[in-house]
């Protein structure tokens, strides 16, 4: 069975472009996952015809509306009113939401004002949405015919467990929806969408369920196998061959599954190996060491960084001898490789990695362009180095050098 | 003079949750500003009849439609037959757009496929949006009635040029909008939103033109004057006196206008100062140094920094005493400062910043609970120690530490 329906978020302030509206993306989202199509998304301001309007005219295609936003106590909330309106139903007062909402109130030690009381109000006839995180309790109203309004409060931290909880399991026992989509990521890096296509495009042609989609991000590709099946257990059976197959064809750039990190692989990586880090870092200015420490229990292994921005600090603090500054410059194989070891002995940990680039926007010649970073990865044994010439503003290539950073120094302790 | 229109994404990935349609609000807040009122927003999938009606359904409520997305060269680029579907017209070749599209793939080195031929078709009578950033033009089509549709592309970088350029422009003629919206941006730090909704209620009720807004982000406020004028010049003198009355207001709180950031402000007080600075980071792992160092033109006043998240660091990198973290622990105000006086005196800066706390989720204890953290500066003549505890998980600590640093620094450096 399937069930369709359309989104509609309540603001006007959504309008303005002064907020991206996060939840429409977050329901599709889950939505998606649970088997029900969305076919239409669309966001209106504070205007009771003109929410109306739009509701009436999804209905008309759809099975139902689901609603965001405009539950609240102020005279600008008016998706109640609007759904009344577009399913030709009064309110009602819902006296358990009212009794739940005065204990709430109770409970903060604030007093509850009367304009508070109509949000204990719901559409005749409708089913109510618990809120036990605010005030407003969400409904699902009906019209003549069973299609369905799902209202609900805009708040993320009172939407979302409501959606979750309440609105999900509603529809997908209503209308008998048995499957599920579940999702499988397999994370890679050091290797450019084309390349993951041509080594997959057979795969990719002839697999319907699971379905696989390449998602690019920044220096990084993700491929999403989607297998639609009644339990997490039937998706897992029809995703492993698949996902053996993939990770054979892209051999050595899979950092990590799911939702696993570069960062958190590389934490990980470091533990199993029984090894400790230290980073220096010129242009990438400390993203290096936040994207590590962003890592729960990074410390275990993550000893500490330098930001090494003036070459006084690469001489006192690295042990870069000023003969290598001067003969070379400050962005240069033999620099980065002196940061490296020199923050391996500092530190005294086991790998050590250095980035030294020219960031931008000024700084550039034309032997050293802007966006030229060298890399070097010093484990005590060997010395890795090399460079790249990013593209982009400032932000971008700092962005892109810590990626390929991480890249970097996860192939560097990646079994073979 | 005013015009109303309605916005439609197309795309089916706008309707699983795969990604966030940046497009929107962007488009959303550039007509804002431009006196274009939004009065809805909708996304469809890549569907020709769905695409038609949502169009159609829009243009019965406002002048005017404009659509992003869909103009590729693929089968599933379906905006263009959804727009003569909906104006009721044909297609028609559009010849100089025919020959643009080859130059373009000339100047690439690529082969003109058939399918692109597609996209040098318009909408019979169409006002073509020439595109010189990419291969499909966008066009302006019209009903009998004299309604419009604006199709752009969905890729940003073709789109916000057009947008920009031909589109606003065309509507600010077409419908004799002279006003524009002018905007300019107080930034605060260290001061809540309900205190400065205290501080200038009376403004913010009084004011209708130019309008006050208070946009709270994590540990900063924006206060927004929005000017409606027909220049830059007049809205400037609107803002002005408002401007002036509401820094008088939040006095010590304001810390730039408009586009500089907390970092850029910090950077431009250490140049006009004089003064160098250095920062050693526990808990906030190289957050800070990476704020600052995004700002262009740091490294005139940002010597490095330190990371020094293992206890060896501490000691062997910055001098703090063995004693010192025996007695009162990593996490203390003892540690911060002598952190602080050691950046500063191992780096021979103007002025050390030193951030240690416990950004969970392990490690806390009854009396130094996760989120405590422990800030010190230190400019060779005073030195300043604060404690605070922040809520939230792990990435919430360390943001609203680095946050609060930057906030502590600028209130450090700024002049009284």
């Amino acid at each position: 069975m399937s069930v369709r329906v359309e989104l509609v978020a309540v603001g006007t302030e959504l309008l303005l472009g002064q907020l991206t509206d996060t939840n429409t993306v977050y329901v599709a989202q889950q939505l998606a996952a649970s088997g029900i199509d969305v076919l239409g998304t669309h966001a209106v301001g504070d205007n009771r015809a003109r929410i109306a309007a739009t509701i009436r005219a999804a209905l008309e295609r759809v099975d139902g509306v689901i609603t965001t936003g405009g539950l609240g106590p102020t005279v600008d909330d008016l998706t109640k009113e609007a759904v009344c309106d577009a399913l030709g139903l009064e309110t009602e007062l819902h006296e358990p939401s009212l009794r739940q909402m005065q204990e709430f109130f109770a409970a903060m030690g604030r007093e509850m004002r009367e304009n508070n009381r109509k949000q204990a109000e719901i559409p005749r006839g409708a089913r109510v949405l618990e809120n036990p995180r605010g005030t407003a309790p969400g409904f699902i109203a009906f019209d003549a015919a069973g299609k369905f309004v799902a209202s609900m409060p805009g708040v993320p931290r009172e939407m979302k467990p409501m959606l979750a909880e309440l609105v999900i399991p509603y529809l997908r026992e209503r209308f008998a929806i048995r499957e599920a989509i579940y999702t499988r990521f397999l994370h890679t890096i050091n290797i450019g969408e084309s390349e993951i296509d041509h080594r997959i495009d057979d795969l990719f042609r002839a697999s319907e369920n699971p379905k696989i989609a390449v998602l690019a991000h920044e220096g990084q590709c993700d491929v999403k196998i989607m297998a639609k099946a009644a339990s997490r257990e039937e998706a897992e059976a029809m995703i492993a061959p698949l996902e053996r197959e993939i990770a054979a064809r892209l051999d050595g750039f899979v950092y990590a599954r799911d939702d696993e990190s570069i960062a958190a692989a590389i934490v990980r990586l470091l533990g199993e190996r029984g090894k400790t880090l230290g980073t220096v870092e010129s242009c990438t200015g400390g993203r290096l060491a936040s994207a590590l420490t962003a890592v729960p229990g990074a410390s275990a292994v993550f000893m500490g960084g330098v930001v090494a921005y003036d070459n006084a600090v690469k001489i006192h603090e690295l042990g870069v001898a000023e003969g290598t500054l001067a003969e070379h410059g400050a962005v240069s194989e033999a620099t980065a490789r002196a940061m490296a070891r020199g923050v391996r002995e500092r530190l005294g940990v086991g790998v050590g990695i250095a980035t030294t680039g020219i960031a931008g926007p000024s700084g550039g010649s034309p032997e050293k362009p802007v966006g030229l970073v060298w890399f070097a990865i010093d484990d005590g044994e060997q010395v890795q180095a090399r460079s790249f010439q990013f593209r982009g503003d400032r932000d971008a290539v700092q962005r892109r050098a810590t990626v390929m950073a991480l890249g970097l120094l996860w192939r560097a302790l990646a079994p073979r």
